[in-house]
């Protein structure tokens, strides 16, 4: 594995040896560059930020569900290290090209030409980006498609990328060529922006592949891996019938979904935006009900969303985008999101942030609660020459001072995903305590407080919260340094032998005996990579916490925010 | 003294005793009731915050130039503790009322009309503000004074302020009854206008006026320090010919007038801004070259410029707004400068904030620079319902943010002012450690590094700075603590008995002793409570440093910014 440096400002391009990071993929890679190499009291526009991409270290091998790509920059959103995590094929094309990690340097003049970044096994070419640079994604993936070939697989800064918004995604191109996976939280997609990447198209053709110490030791390790993940509910039954989705009524039901910009825990017209109601129109339509993000996927999460004319509309529509645009807008027509989530592709916009903002602009009384249209008209405004758009783009607090709003569902600047934190405390730890801001994927305790997976522990005590989220916020960092997948966490948290078969595989990719330990030790590391840039950012323990409304009872269960900062400091690995 | 509480929400009010905060006044009683009522993690546009306004200790006695008012609060611009202080009638009137301060609590519903307060000698009357709140600032403070009779004395809200917008002012009539005056540093306007507060109105007809411990001895001591005030160059001479923008030739003279965005610190056209130029226009126009912002003031460094027609069009005119507006974004038409600051007194928007704003809209693109006229029309977009105005009235930052501009010349947020830090070194350690964010007046170093007042310290050298700014930060807290406006500080440095005679005002209208350590003393608790506050905040010593780029070498003298965090940290009271 080598490392690329790009310096954007020079568009000059060197390969170098992994040297000090040697053995790290994914967001250990992305995390441990931007610690080591990224001042912490830069400006995230500046040229003195890098924007890192990762394979993770088992990307690109037959493990099942291990070609997540990691993205990572110093947040113009957060102002923090960030990791965000996306589907697609770059992970599984960087990884065959036998590059552990791409970073984007430098920072070319205010009026330079934004460029077009191409890698292949013959080494990097750079060259200006054609046309509108705000055109939509779909359009643009179409025509980069049409000048690198059959479905170019791109890392794209969409047009709120290219306007340096900090809600802004980095959008993959799926297994369709669709740009349809995010990596969407932190606003890394303005980091690119800043650098006037526009893209980087990434081609494997001729590549070498990845190599394993004992291909046969691998091969069996990987099968049991499939066996593991296979024999799980979640993983097996429950994501591939409906989704992501289905969690719209678990939460529902359990009084977790945040309403009308956390005011409530359940929404009446939750049944409208489930994963049940999904499955049942898309098949009504003809659309895909299951559908990977990437070669290799056995869970197939993913769907392919036609409109009513049976028309392509949406893909990678999951839970999160459901209920942001959903229940915490009190919108509840199933088009009418499925169209706001195609915007938020089509722009480059954080689906979270975004349905957060909407909720924020109805609070501020930009325009009412629950009005479909209008939100969808606000989110078109994004990355284009409407300053509303720049305001919206922004994401929440930005647009609550705009609106002069005081109720954000803030950790960190970033906005808070689909668990109420009250209701599902668990979840709550991680929003306060993680060094990404509010995020349910970096301790998913959900799993323990409401699905029942890898333990049961009541959602409104405070008991057991805070142990949980550190041990998961050690795993997933773990989990995302290995290219996978988060939702293996479910059949992993169940199942005695799982941390040991993917030790197994990492033994006989490198070579060199791995233990659960060894596992568990990356994961430590990567967050202690974070803390102390975050640290040296000037980040104290006053920012791990949520904002002081969230001790305002949330019904139906009245459930309050009731954790000290004390308390909460139990949870970060120290 | 009494303090009066009103309770927004309910539209209730109560007059209480000082209390615990007896004998506190000006910015040491906002400081205190701020540092010890508001919760530190508290939304600045919360109920949670209040708004405190109050005359000083020494406000509305015979002692010269002594009517300046505090107000303070959370800052919506730092998220730390702010005082900011203006001229104009209302300390005065307060302190005739025997109101010690006005603390404005809780906060109506979003959907609440505005409200006017009025506060005479038999107490407090609310009634529903009139007409449009967004309505510029002279025609509604005209519209007032037609309620409320002749030069009807108010603070007010403007259009900034009631959209709750973070370069937001709060403006005081002066004695001609124009909007002229600031609280402009902050952005407390937004405080006031989350609280539904449109304007203050203050009538002290009947009110007993303030009683004096011992009358001769103060009309004694108050003869003096009219002499110590009358005998410095700087107060008799300089200020009262020229105004404050006396300094513009001399910032530019020294290599620190900061040009373009802090580029530069010198400007080919400054001549065309000058004290000087702006003297040789006013007196051919027929305008007034001296005005007091208060009476009582006997050092008249504002004006009363009138257009070319021979029209009023704008005073209290600053030097901080001529370079602001001036060499920050290379405009150097006079008349249009003095539209600006106009428009910054028609909206209620802190014109440092907006110089800067513009600078950085330049920056990123959006406009010319240099272009006045362009720079014109983006500031009357603030306070209306164009989207564009809502990002300018946010300030630096938030414009930085919605453009993707990494340059923000800011402290805690807040924009610099018209001093680059790194040819005046003095001023730049105030900046950097002062808890109000960027701001001059919180510790001049200014008069020892150029204008040799107090001391002679070279401006480029790091020696003596962190002393300086220390000794004068603590002063300053007592000037604004005794209600005096911050020029009497340059008689003061220079004059070994002043302190002196201000403890002897002290003690004649007190009647308990006074000494020049008891007000030194006071100074150093009003920072206590200050740092107090935002360390509660979150506020750490990686908030106390300027931007990194700084490091840049500022032309012509080639300067860099080069404290390290720790040196810094000696500026601050421990």
């Amino acid at each position: 594995m080598k490392l690329l440096r790009i310096d954007t400002a020079k568009r000059t391009w060197k390969f170098e040896e992994m040297g000090a990071y040697a053995g790290l993929g994914g967001r250990a890679l992305t995390s441990r560059i931007v610690n080591t190499e990224v001042p912490a009291d830069s400006h995230p526009l500046s040229g003195e930020n890098k924007l890192v991409i990762a394979p993770g270290i088992l990307t690109g091998t037959l493990a099942a569900n291990s070609g997540r790509i990691s993205v990572g920059a110093k947040s113009p959103l957060t102002g923090g290290i960030k990791e965000s995590n996306s589907g697609g094929l770059v992970s599984q094309k960087l990884a065959k090209l036998g590059i552990g990690g791409v970073v984007l340097e430098g920072k070319p003049a205010a009026d330079a030409p934004f460029m077009i970044v191409k890698i292949d096994k013959d080494g990097v070419s750079i060259t200006d980006a054609p046309g509108d640079v705000l055109t939509d994604n779909y359009a643009y993936a179409a025509a980069l498609d049409a000048q690198f070939g059959g479905k170019a697989c791109v890392a794209l800064a969409g047009p709120a990328a290219c306007q340096c918004l900090k809600a802004s995604t980095i959008q993959f191109t799926d297994p369709e060529g669709r740009p349809a996976r995010s990596a969407g939280r932190g606003g890394l997609g303005a980091v690119m922006g800043s650098k006037k990447v526009k893209a980087i198209v990434f081609d494997d053709k001729g590549a070498p592949g990845v190599e394993y110490a004992d291909k046969e030791a691998f091969k069996a390790a990987s099968k049991k891996w499939v066996d593991i993940l296979r024999n799980h509910p979640v993983t097996s039954q429950g994501l591939p019938t409906y989704g992501t989705a289905v969690l719209v009524n678990v939460l529902n039901e359990a009084g977790g979904l945040p309403t009308k910009n956390f005011r409530f825990g359940s929404f009446e017209h939750a049944a409208d935006i489930s994963g049940e109601k999904m499955h049942e129109v898309i098949t009504a339509r003809g659309g895909k009900t299951t559908e990977g993000c990437h070669p290799g996927c056995i869970i197939q999460c993913s769907q392919c969303y036609l409109d009513a004319k049976g028309q392509y509309l949406t893909s990678g529509f999951e839970y999160e985008t459901l209920w942001a645009m959903g229940a915490a807008t009190l919108i509840h027509d199933l088009d009418i999101i499925a169209q706001m989530d195609r915007v938020c592709d089509e722009k480059g916009i954080d689906t979270i942030e975004m349905g957060n903002t909407i909720a924020v602009a109805m609070e501020g009384g930009l325009i009412p609660w629950g009005d479909g249209p209008a939100a969808l008209a606000l989110l078109k405004k994004v990355g284009t020459a409407d300053p509303m758009g720049r305001i919206i783009g922004n994401g929440v607090v930005f647009t609550g001072d705009a609106l002069g709003v005081d109720r954000l569902p803030v950790v960190k600047n970033q906005s808070m995903p689909a668990y109420d934190p009250r209701a599902v405390k668990g979840v709550g730890v991680t929003y306060a305590t993680s060094p990404m801001g509010a995020d349910h994927t970096a301790g998913y305790a959900v799993a323990q407080n409401i699905l029942k997976v890898g333990g049961d522990i009541p959602p409104h005590g405070k008991q057991g919260q805070v142990e949980v989220s550190k041990a998961l916020q050690i795993a997933t960092a773990a989990v995302d340094s290995a290219g996978f997948c988060l939702f293996v966490a479910f059949a992993v948290l169940d199942s005695a032998e799982a941390l040991d078969v993917v030790a197994d595989m990492l033994t006989a990719r490198f070579g060199q005996k791995f233990t659960v330990a060894d596992i568990l030790g990356l994961g430590e590391a990567v967050l202690k990579d974070e803390l102390a840039f975050n640290a040296r950012a000037g980040f104290t323990k006053k920012d791990d916490n949520l904002p002081r409304w969230m001790r305002e009872a949330l019904p139906p269960h009245n459930v309050v925010w009731d954790f000290t900062e004390d308390e909460l400091q139990g949870a970060k690995v120290g």
